[in-house]
């Protein structure tokens, strides 16, 4: 059965009765009011009845890492009873989900320190910023009362830039030009039989009919010449009386369209992962650790206690920590799930053999930064009517975000360069105030002075120089092997993490792989003699 | 200079250095920091220091109609001290900006009473519903301190149905193929050479490599094959540990994606005034009448006031009305703005004139109609991960929309239809009951039966049934003649309102037209003896 074939059939199952006839029909396409969970696979968190109908009891489970990864194993594990501990080397829950606020420090493996001084409700969530609908962290968000709000990965009114434009171009308009063009081009070759082969004379009807639409361009007659239309905007807008408004032009001809090469960044918005509509936590992406915290009962994670060494036993795991106050330390326990990066994994003691050893060095690790921008007026909506969004760019600096949140107030906070890679290292090289000034240098190209002179403060992270992390994300290079080793237990350690999941670098693959081991840590103790 | 050509001249304004150079070139295209001022065209509000200057002072201005455009003109004119007095013949501000909260009454003209039963924080915009970001609707929600949030005009998640399909398809999966099939056989055209006579072999290569990315498509060996991507969604998402993932199929044929019409909704979301970003006022569109009220004084603001005669007078106008206790009572003023529909004023007895009567008989009105459906749970959220947006069909309901509010909440209200015309006409034609029964039945096509059993109250706006509006919004057979008629005074009235700019049935038409009003009004008493 295919995806959407037109059947005349509604005369039987119509509006007029039988709708679930038709319904019935889906959910061998997975649109079934069960979708969701289905698409998800399903997680049935441990109970306290999976004891008591087994008469099997709760566990001591020591957590390395209070990333989301080491937070949702304690969460879940804590609905059955389970005694968790979390070892966190950090003086913050959260791991990469960090939102920087006022007051907040930022240090670097180097010991160079920033103190941010953005004012009230300005922060930057320097690590992940958006959350799909389909995500489990959505569900998470549902399940713990964390409100959410939408995120913009895509607004037609930001703009795209690439070096050598003489000015930046609205994605209104980019997409009205490609868009316009590309209908042209394929109504002209449907038309003049150069595609016959492959269509019907209905489906060359049916395709010239959707381009028309698609491109805004002319009729059969003006050759389906695309020469514009108010989609790219006006110069001056439509208004009261005679303002009828002035369409925004001249339009470039194909072959600068081409040669500029806006049409490159349509296909973002199109993966199933930043698809409009994405979403993010009102106040800050930490609102989720934070809700997963008082879940768990702040008293068993332990801050600034940072693991120095994995000991599996015969009858369970001993973890060695160093506490805040420098004293070497050990926690005894059941079980241990290590949901920290495995970059530092692979640099600390453990007997868990030469395999696992090598294959926590397995994964290659990223590089990513971020700088907010703090300004002391919103001239991106008040001078360029852009609430929110992404301004693409080919410079070093990637993009520049618009914030999602506080539209219309005071100050706001723009994300001045979101990079990876060797543009993230290029950022990282530099002092913060060096950083400060190659963005606001490049923003100037976009922005003008303004970029500028109306900046308040900023503070920027180099997840690569972030102790404790030292990373932005990881890569394998296949899912065989080192990645299977690691996604089964060592012993009584388990692994958790984003980097154990097929989402790498977004916090529903850390979630999701806290729930996979959550799912076989428990059956593990419920069929355990 | 063309909008965005590719120039060679990086080298000498590039990152280094000169940005202003780059920039300066942006004023010409509407894309410096003024732009959306200028695209907006300059509004002074009148200040009581026009009046100092002049020796002249404030006049007594009626207004009649306490929609957009009369609010807005009392509060611009308010500024400058003007006496102002709307007469509103509803029992509320606002007109067609109408917020419908539980305890709400809507009556139609046949006497036909439902009362909303919406829980707390359930409402539906019976009319207005989204901005966008350019509109002067957004500087007024800064300006009063209107708080905004995200209205989702478009969701990668959301459906589109359309009969005969054997299932709705989400938007994600409908671009997908339709982007898919576009790029492969633009490529194989270009390819063969099928367009040599319009493209260079720069353009061809530049051409290809983009449809390579927009659509997801194969090499020149595949023969530019579209097989289906992630893109489309998946059946079962990628996780943790072993699961890839399933990408959703099967891929329907090129002639069935054609056959289906998916792609003619793409358009929608490319318009001008439609695309992605729009607005809405946190809590409820009625935030913006509310908040120009307060400002205007409420007790300037006479509800229940109809009005019954406007006579204009050597120095002055004279407006007759019916007041709440059934009385007929005189207001005199030195001015008149009548922001009432254009239908309604034509029924008013005036003496302006046989040529103004005719003009304001000259638009014809349109309808439009909603039901808004208040579910016990939000089961396209939890069950098929659709966080607002809206499904676009072509049932006579038109569209389902979600909500843009309250996500992950308890209850939730969709709008079960929206539409126009003859579909608006058919809906209208039922009492409450009947268009609630016809808008389930639809909307169970698409969700099954949860859309019918999880409903928990409903309530029904059609426009042309409600009293002192009677109309969604105008339509002119041209904009000359009695369109730039109304648009001028009339003796000592005004006339304002949507249906007097080029932004018909929206705020900010109103809006435009009241600054228009005001800006003509306070010359005219500035230059006056």
């Amino acid at each position: 059965m295919l995806g959407y074939s037109r059947r005349d059939f509604l005369s039987a199952v119509g509006v007029s009765g039988g709708a679930g006839a038709l319904f019935a029909t889906m959910g061998a396409l997975g649109l079934a009011p069960s979708a969701e969970a289905a698409a998800k696979g399903a997680f049935d968190p441990p109970q306290p009845s999976d004891f008591s109908l087994t008469g099997r009891s709760a566990r001591k489970v020591v957590i390395l890492g209070a990333g989301m990864a080491g937070l949702a194993t304690a969460y879940e594990l804590g609905k059955a009873g389970y005694d968790c501990t979390i070892l966190e080397a950090l003086d913050r829950i959260g791991g990469r989900n960090w939102t920087i606020r006022g007051g907040d420090r930022v240090t670097e493996l180097d010991g160079s320190t920033q103190v941010a001084r953005f004012r009230d409700g300005v922060y930057l969530n320097a690590g992940p910023a958006r959350l799909a609908q389909w995500m489990v962290t959505v569900d998470y968000c549902r399940e713990l009362g964390v409100d959410l709000e939408v995120f913009t990965n895509a607004n037609a009114q930001a703009y795209i830039y690439h070096q050598g434009m003489t000015a930046p171009v609205r994605w209104r308009t980019a997409k009205a030009d490609v868009y316009g063009y590309v209908a042209e081009l394929l109504s002209r070759a449907t038309d003049a039989g150069a595609l016959d082969a492959a269509l019907t004379a209905q489906d060359k009807e049916r395709l010239i009919a959707f381009l028309s639409g698609f491109g805004a361009v002319g009729n059969r007659a003006s050759g389906f010449r695309y020469g514009g239309t108010s989609r790219r905007g006006y110069s001056v807008d439509p208004g009261a009386g005679e303002q009828a408004g002035t369409v925004l032009g001249p339009v470039p001809s194909l072959s600068e369209v081409l040669a500029s090469g806006v049409g490159q960044r349509f296909s973002f918005e199109l993966g199933y992962d930043q698809a409009m509509l994405m979403f993010q936590p009102v106040g800050g992406m930490d609102a989720i650790p934070k809700a997963l915290a008082a879940r768990i009962g702040r008293q068993r994670i332990l801050l600034r206690s940072e693991v120095t060494g994995i000991t599996d036993l015969a009858d369970g795991v001993e973890v060695e920590y160093r506490d805040r106050h420098g004293r070497t330390r050990k926690v005894r326990a059941d079980l241990c799930v290590a949901a920290m990066p495995p970059h530092l994994l692979a640099r600390t003691p453990h007997n868990l053999g030469a395999e696992v050893q090598a294959a926590l060095a397995t994964p290659t690790v990223s590089s990513a930064g971020k700088i907010g921008l703090e300004y002391r007026r919103r001239w991106w909506e008040v001078d360029e009517g852009i609430y929110g969004g992404i301004t693409s760019t080919d410079l070093d600096l990637a993009g520049i975000w618009y914030p999602s949140y506080g539209y219309g107030g005071p100050r706001g906070l723009v994300v001045g360069y979101y990079n990876f890679g060797a543009q993230a290292d290029a950022y990282a090289a530099l002092d913060h105030a060096g950083r400060e000034r190659r963005a606001v240098g490049q923003g100037m190209l976009i922005h003008g002075a303004k970029y500028r002179d109306e900046l308040a403060s900023s503070v920027s992270v180099a997840w690569r120089k972030q102790p404790h992390i030292e990373g932005a994300w990881v890569g394998w290079p296949s899912r065989q092997g080192a990645y299977q080793l690691l996604n089964r237990p060592a012993g009584h350690v388990y692994f958790a993490g984003d980097w154990l999941s097929h989402m790498i670098a977004w916090q529903s693959g850390a979630l999701e792989s806290a729930r996979k081991v959550v799912t076989e840590l428990h059956q593990r103790v419920l069929s355990s003699g």
